[in-house]
């Protein structure tokens, strides 16, 4: 189901009207998203991937509607120290200093929704972990 | 010449002393590293990778000494700041709105050197971007 829902979203996400949906979503009715939440602040929710690519895959999102890196307002310090202190959070959380992360941010043509989001990912399974 | 110093200090970077050695080069005697220098700001260099692993692979590196991501200090924000204005002016500078680009954190295992980095790569050549 969750997965699902993703898929539309991707779909819609790229279409004509893709970048407005997003913005409604994102920034105004978030809190529908059927998202495994993990970390939620003032300025940006941490969750599972709903189509994860590696064992571990967290995706990070501003609320505000951001629409890249490339439009990050760089006055923004409060969604930058967020973003850092999530991570932190997160690599404590899951161990990751010991299995191994990568945190990545893709843009342009690599970016599949428009929408600003950071991937904090663990190539180790956490069977491998334990 | 320029890659083999870089592979010394990567051999130097992870022995015994090399925490100690890194917190020198990089704090006190970063203008003697023989690096492409693309960006320098009071808080960071950007440089190609000796060693690059990607058509375009840059580096980008606190000159403060920063272990990894985990002990970046949550008040810098002047570091934060620098770090992504520095990556949207080389956004621009390499045209990677167009190519794409991936930016990234290297953590425990999957970092290289002891001392916080983020790579801004992009898998198209600049052959292909022509």
């Amino acid at each position: 189901m969750r997965r699902k829902l993703f898929d539309l979203l991707r779909l819609v996400a790229n279409s004509r009207w893709g970048r407005f949906i997003i913005r409604i979503l994102v920034v105004h009715m978030n809190f529908i998203l059927p998202l495994e939440r993990l970390i939620e602040t003032r300025t940006l929710i941490a969750f599972h991937h709903p189509r994860p690519a590696y064992p571990l895959h967290i995706v990070l999102m501003p609320k505000e509607a951001i629409q890249n890196l490339m439009v990050l307002p760089l006055d923004n310090t409060v969604f930058m120290q967020d973003m850092f202190a999530s991570v932190q959070q997160l690599i404590v959380q899951f161990d990751l200093e010991t299995s191994g992360y990568r945190l990545i941010c893709n843009g342009g043509p690599n970016q599949d929704i428009p929408q600003l989001h950071f991937h904090l990912i663990s190539e180790v399974s956490i069977d491998e972990r334990a």
